[in-house]
């Protein structure tokens, strides 16, 4: 009896050898693309207490809920938001279709590449560029338009297709959460139709968890089967003082960890900070204009002023992008 | 090296040994409290068809998606929606505080206990009731009304709390998808706030995962920090044709099976089995006057009249309540 527990003994201690090599290797860095400063130990740190049982911290795996806004978070957001770049080439697309647009404001000046002129006609313009791009299909047609612009059009600066624009280092945090038993999130001002046909596959978040702004949809009959018809009307604007009001409606739960780089997420951040244990709040501040983009106060796309004031005063982590990611997009790779 | 190669199967073989007892008795009835039957056996053989991986019928886990409305299918709504009876037990609390509602329709009813009064009043009238129960607050502190009103009040015919009029064999249903890998979502017309703070626990369902109706809510700061304040105003009916946008919106996945019990079901009945591969439609009948309630084309809580044409028709799965269940609330049971 004694030599079949010995036996069984070398049998385990053999096992676990043959694991350990991962376990320490995952362990000793779980974030390879951030450099050693006080933004990765921020984050390291946080996730040690909030996991370790024994601590005064410690959350229980359902409630380890964090919320990562997108643009300018997780993927690049210059020179204009992917989703308005999305649009605008719709609006190429669709032109020949719609000859009336060479004289209607604001498709005439879409079709001219005069972005300023789109700009001067405001939110009605807006309006119009998502009613004639985003509505009018069905859900299952408006995944496919995505999906297809996604596979062809490249980023006039990087020449790379949009979704190569994702952040390795943020890769790495939504896979060393998960690996933490954390739920993550998506609370984007980008629409909900637009991420789900990518980014789950890209982030590792499935679709339930992508929460966004949204338009209307209506079921209807077509061929007697029922569709999603998407409709020329807004739902929910997920910005500002309303991202916490959608994750919210979306979660059920104030989340424990949340991370932007906007005014836009300020309210999230400060909603998330505000509730009882520790909290995590970070800021992707953009500093590489060599390998990224350098804007903050004075951006229209991503203006990040209120927020990084409060980040320092309530001593939120900052990220200082060329100061600690040592690889931005993944194919910066050597 | 024989004998440790001999030694090890034993230890396996043993270890199966220990293990296949509790696998075979699970496996044997994972629905104890269904009478065998066409209903349990529809369950059973749709569970085994999209779980079974070198069939024709496998879904891959993550697609396993179901969804549940909760009034009369995964509870009771007899003699009234159990929420209403909750807004209506809120009036009388609220009414040393409201003197004038003595003389204001729909108060005026709702403390005279006169319903047939409140129904005159209408869709105005509701929304006056919800306006006074369900906003002006914020979300934690309704969810303690919530909570206090679920540990005081007592149903009428039962005298248990209203969430002990939880169906038996539902919950064995919602286990049993769960231990096959489903991720199982509530849509009920019912609100989402008012769900979210004993479902969870009843059900073994996250937060996230309750979809409803829903008023809107407002951020705003009180002593200094941000809360969230519920506003006298609808936001979302999650009932008929808005089921499937719901399931949409906060899904962005078809389900492959849907559990419902009222024509305010059909639509997500519909639309689940309209996807492509096995599907699976149930609608809970109420059959069973003497253990339950007996009610379906006649009544206006509950309204089943087309959505049971169309099960019939189509060969979906209908519980014979009275015929098919063995128990139907736990309190029931010997």
């Amino acid at each position: 009896m004694y030599g079949f527990v010995r036996l069984l003994r070398s049998f385990f201690v053999a096992l676990c050898v043959a694991i350990i090599p991962i376990s320490v290797a995952q362990a000793a860095d779980p974030l390879p693309s951030w450099r050693d400063g006080p933004a990765k130990a921020a984050i390291v740190d946080f996730v040690n207490r909030v996991t370790t049982a024994s601590g005064p911290d410690f959350v229980a795996p359902e409630e380890r809920i964090a919320t990562f806004d997108n643009d300018g978070t997780l993927w690049s957001e210059q020179p204009l938001y992917f989703q308005l770049r999305y649009a605008l080439d719709r609006v190429k697309a669709l032109a020949p279709e719609h000859p009336e647009w060479n004289d209607q404001e604001p498709f005439k000046s879409v079709l001219a590449d005069d972005m300023s002129g789109v700009l001067t006609t405001g939110k009605k313009g807006l309006l119009q560029i998502i009613a004639a791009t985003h509505a009018g299909m069905t859900e299952a047609e408006f995944r496919d338009t995505v999906l297809t612009w996604l596979n062809t059009a490249r980023h006039p600066r990087f020449g790379q297709p949009y979704n190569a624009l994702i952040y390795q280092p943020m890769l790495e945090v939504l896979a060393y959460l998960r690996a933490n038993g954390f739920k993550s999130y998506i609370t984007s001002g980008g629409g909900i139709a637009f991420m789900r046909p990518w980014a789950p596959q890209a982030y590792g978040i499935s679709p339930e968890q992508i929460i966004g702004s949204s338009i209307k949809t209506k079921l209807e009959m077509r061929d007697g089967k029922p569709v999603l018809v998407r409709l020329p009307e807004i739902d929910f604007i997920d910005d500002k003082a309303e991202k916490p009001v959608g994750i919210n409606k979306f979660i059920g739960r104030r989340p424990i960890a949340a991370f932007g780089n906007s005014d836009g997420d300020l309210q999230m951040l400060q909603w998330t900070t505000a509730g009882d244990g520790l909290r995590f709040a970070l800021i992707v501040h953009h500093t590489d204009a060599e390998r990224e983009w350098a804007y903050d106060r004075q951006s229209s796309v991503g203006h990040l002023d209120k927020a990084l004031d409060e980040a320092r005063a309530k001593g939120w982590t900052i990220v200082d992008m060329k100061r600690d990611w040592k690889t931005v997009f993944s194919f910066d790779k050597k």
